[in-house]
């Protein structure tokens, strides 16, 4: 008999097959102009560099740790009577590693060739245009989620569950993947502000020429970090969540004979995002921004209808389904919350714009007050969808109620393909955009990459909600597994908040999203550092560049190396930190003390998240509402003033908010990992406390 | 036989003559030049002014809540066999808040006397004018903890802890002073912060006077809000720590016989810091800031003794006196590692003000950064200390446990009168230095009170770790006996972050802190484009002010009367909110909710609290630093960027940061007051969930 779970594999290989289709589209595009091809190239080459250079770093961490892995887990390798349960896993991470890093290089190359093909588009109008960006966008997020679920069915059928395993090889599996999206992550979102803050500092501030200018030697850098930071990083972080709200709801249905759910879930929900990417269509005088939430719309009801078919066929509880609803429904609520703090037709955006007029000190206090407030809906939605979702679930019998929490996760993300793809043609655009003003291809160009870009905003909204909620519940289905694998291996426990051990894990844990944002932040300072002193070093030495005579070439590949090698730098201490410290608290503290950290760590992480990213999104989005000529228009006291709050946003929006679900992820995951030894060998424990 | 716990009382009334003592010393300084009285009285009136009108809306509100708790606690008074009851709440309750009042005038009249005479004593040298300054804080410091703690003792004495009633008459005195605690931090707080602001963004950024320039209209409203804010604000803050740790230990307490420790303990506190402040001498060479310290350390070696012989004499465990002794020590260690991130001669603040060489954003994200740091190392000791206490406690029985984190909570606060004294000594003699400029007294004197108010600082770093340390062990001692209150009501219950109404109630808790202090800042926002706009009217209406023509003087009360008017308008609804929230999630989620959300809002209002007020001392240390002279000194673009991060931190810290921890503290004991009624009735529980 077929079982459904190998829905899972198949929409997956389809998934990818689609991607290609898609990838040969855009290859078949024009890439314009001379001049736009040697733009184009020189992004490609800096984007390419960078991922060459981080992966190679990478491998070196990847086999580090699954060497770890294969010694340690699930057992010490020399007390395990079964040692190849150790290579296993070993092989498991390995493989998840690679699945991400293969996602991310696909969907850059494929980001880098459609920005110039979307601007060259862009000349014969909107509705030529629109295709080409979200096409690009589709592949990125066709390519995530099928080389993802495909690991995870690769690694299940092999593998299964096995009952004598404390750690299930696709937890193995799950981790690989997250620690690479950490490094992308983390390590694209340190590169791209860089470039940014250095390109903007000596560009617009210091020497007053136009963003995107071909004179600075940094525009080439930070159309790079475009694509590495908003592209391959959004995809990673999304694609983590995906495949670790899978993987915890698997772990959760063991006990229930429902492993093979979330598989089915998951599947059903690619061959929605694959509908919806083909079907997605925008006429002569369209609306791309409505096309792209239509699509999503789309997207979730197919994803609803088809997943409703299969639980009544299949003679599941219609509350699984119910649960999953409950996720997709939040999502789309937080997202609108979202949008209200950061659009620029509401009160927060227009109030930060008008106390940009007393300067840029009451610019960034009042977005960041507003940053802080847009954090309350969204936790509300977190709790409230894991709540209803728990009692919805409940009655079902014992462990349901946790696993309908992690079936909201996963209906929730069950339509990341579209939302990738959403997302991807963000950077898509705005690089076409970038393009058309540096190859000169005139006003009219430049407005309809203007529409284009203005699209991925509207865009965006929704899809940040999604990413929002869907890390949330992710981390609390993460943190339920973890409960589940401890009490498998012997150590049932409760996290009251008032247990000594519990308690102090907390406060570690909260204190940690914040250390690890500060050190990314305080990371791309170090490196704009280093990045302003090569420009104004460019500036000063290379002849006629500042005056833009022909023949005057900025060295473009210099900056991009700077703030590559700079980048991998400064995230490197940063996550081994996490990884470490969540160790140390295990084999300190014990399960207790864990289970408040992760809590913990969940607790101040979401709200950090938040505020960082819609602080940054609202201060940008104030400066562009200035741009428009209210408060003074561009060049004014104000428009500096918005300038300051734009840019202290760039880390907390790109670099810093964005990391943290996924630091989030891998510590969970670490600590389930592990969670079979810290058992057997904890600190406090071996006191007897 | 005499009780030990009349300890309490005859020590708070002892502290209040003392204080009167001090107080009379002070009135018997002379008030210097003409000049200089005529801007002292300013500041009293303005000072007065702001307290009367204030005192008169919390009288109507504290009329208001107290009839509700009539009405209501600790059962609704139709149901109640015995509403005398709900009588003695209320009256515990007014007193409270009048305990609460009367210490916060007594300290800011005698802080407004100390100013003027502190600048005249100058003249004579440091060691003269040292005196001064510290015996005006420390009238206020031993005000604050004499009338608590004379209130706490009477309450006790009347009612005992009543074994019939659910809610103890001393837990409702504690909630009045925390109440008005609440309104006086934050209401200070946006009041001193819209005149800092206001005064210098016209006076010296777009005027370019110095500041405390007698022309600015702003400049007395300044001089107020240092003393509303930071002083009396300040002495409320840990007031309301101190009255709400000794009445949690108390009520964990009853179940172990040992309820009067906590009154023992802190009555030895007083005397301790009684001695401490009488002892406080400074040769005439000798160094402000080292003399302060060495008072908190006699203070804290004197009360160590003498709990450790009261222990000894009443055959206590000596465990309890460890619990108090691991608090105590715990504090010390926060605020040196507090220090770190705040002082001038160490990296944060020197790389902050490097980065202000780049501009603003700059500065703000690298300050920003460090902030985020520093709330790592305070929140680890709070979690030891706690667990420590947890751990020795624990082999006493039962109960002893949570009573044993309680007791470090008063070990740690039982030398409040001592930390109040030196923290209340910063404004006024930063209020010094202020009047010495205003009445010209010269370029010696300046730097006499300069050094005054350097050595304030450097008391600061300690006193704060105190406040900050104790506040988040009194939360926590709060939490147990807010359990301890719902166990007692007949609802054992324990607080697991699975459980899903936990784990919404935490997920509402993190972001109440987030709203709360994002209502403050937006507050002073709005306070200060009021009194912008009045300066700005100032200076252009009033002819000759400008140039500082003689006879053409500013209207200095309209400025006051805006910020008094504005601060009230804007905190009432921020503190209302707090009481209802907490209220709606108690009667819809019942008390597990109400537990999560206490949790919850002790992890997220610890981080902001910490990463707030160490941000802000960090940028205004970042400015003073490249004010010596680095990086270009005064007027330099750093030094512009520097005034931006010292403006952004200002609501931080003396705003939002510092009402924090009250407003944990409100919510708090709102959630124990009406823990058994919410039992009852809660919308969650009668629906059967």
């Amino acid at each position: 008999m077929f079982e459904p779970w190998l829905i899972a594999p198949i929409s997956a290989a389809l998934s990818i097959l689609v991607g290609l289709y898609f990838y040969r589209y855009i290859n078949k595009q024009d890439s314009g102009t001379e001049k736009m091809r040697e733009i184009c190239d020189a992004i490609r080459e800096g984007s390419r560099a960078f991922l060459r250079r981080e992966y190679k770093i990478l491998a070196i961490f990847v086999v580090i740790v699954g060497t770890l892995i294969g010694i340690f887990l699930p057992q010490p390798v020399w007390t395990n009577a079964n040692p190849i349960q150790n290579l296993s896993l070993t092989l498991a991470y390995m493989f998840g590693a690679f699945c991400s890093a293969l996602a991310g290089y696909f969907g850059m190359e494929v980001a880098t060739k459609a920005n110039a093909k979307a601007a060259y588009a862009a000349r014969s109008g909107l509705n030529k245009a629109f295709p080409v960006g979200f096409r690009g966008g589709a592949v990125m997020g066709l390519a995530v989620v099928g080389f993802s679920l495909l690991g995870i069915s690769l690694v299940y059928a092999v593998t299964g569950m096995p009952e004598d395993m404390e750690v299930p090889p696709v937890l193995a599996f799950s981790f690989g993947a997250s620690a690479l999206a950490l490094f992308a992550k983390a390590g694209g979102g340190i590169y791209t502000k860089t470039a940014d803050i250095s390109a903007d500092l000596v560009g617009k501030v210091e020497l007053g020429i136009p963003e995107d200018d071909p004179r600075n030697p940094a525009v080439i850098a930070d159309n790079v970090g475009d694509n590495v930071g908003d592209c391959a990083g959004m995809g990673a972080d999304l694609a983590d969540s995906y495949i670790a709200s899978t993987v915890a709801t698997m772990i959760l249905g063991v006990a229930l004979g429902k492993t093979e759910i979330a598989l089915l879930f998951t599947g059903i929900g690619i061959i929605a995002s694959i509908i919806g990417a083909l079907t997605l269509r925008i006429g002569a005088k369209g609306n791309p921004g409505k096309a792209l939430n239509m699509g999503t719309y789309i997207t979730c009801i197919l994803f609803l209808a088809m997943t409703f078919a299969a639980v009544y066929y299949l003679n599941y509880p219609l509350q699984l389904w119910g649960a999953a609803l409950v996720g997709l429904t939040a999502g789309i609520i937080i997202g609108t919350t979202s949008d209200y703090f950061t659009s620029e037709d509401k009160k927060p955006v227009a109030k930060t714009a008008e106390s940009a007029k007393t300067g840029a000190a009451t610019t960034i206090i009042t977005g960041f007050s507003y940053g802080l407030q847009s954090a309350f809906p969204p936790l509300i939605g977190i709790g409230a969808a894991s709540a209803v979702a728990y009692y919805l679930c409940a009655p079902l019998g014992a462990g349901y109620a946790l696993f309908g929490v992690s079936l909201a996760a996963v209906g929730m993300l069950s339509i990341v393909g579209m939302i990738i793809a959403n997302d991807a043609y963000g950077p898509i655009v705005d690089n076409a955009r970038g393009i058309a003003e540096q190859a000169g291809l005139g006003e009219e160009v430049i407005r309809v990459t203007d529409q284009l870009d203005a699209a991925g905003n509207t865009a965006k909204a929704i899809t940040k909600g999604f990413a929002i909620g869907a890390a949330g519940l992710t981390v609390i289905a993460l943190l339920a597994a973890f409960q589940e694998i401890a009490t498998k291996a012997g150590h049932s426990v409760i996290f009251d908040v008032m247990n000594p051990l519990v308690l102090m894990g907390a406060l570690i844990g909260v204190g940690m999203p914040a250390v690890f944002s500060a050190m990314l932040m305080l990371g791309v300072g170090r490196n704009a550092e280093r990045m302003i002193a090569e420009i104004r070093r460019q500036f000063r030495e290379i002849p006629g560049l500042r005056e833009g005579k022909p023949g005057a070439k900025p060295d473009y590949a210099k900056c991009v190396d700077i703030a590559t090698t700079g980048a991998l730098r400064e995230l490197l201490p940063a996550s081994v930190l996490v990884i470490v410290v969540t160790l140390m608290v295990g084999f300190v503290g014990g399960i207790p003390a864990l289970g408040g950290y992760l809590a913990g760590s969940i607790f101040s992480g979401l709200l950090l998240a938040l505020l960082m990213a819609n602080a940054g999104g609202l201060w940008d989005n104030a400066k562009k509402l200035i741009e428009t000529g209210v408060h003074g228009g561009k060049g004014s006291e104000a428009h500096k003033a918005a300038v300051v709050g734009d840019t202290v946003g760039d880390p907390f929006k790109d670099t810093a908010g964005p990391s943290l679900n996924t630091m989030i992820t891998v510590m969970s995951l670490v600590a389930s990992l592990f969670a079979a030894l810290i058992i057997q060998y904890n600190l406090l424990g071996m006191l007897g406390l």
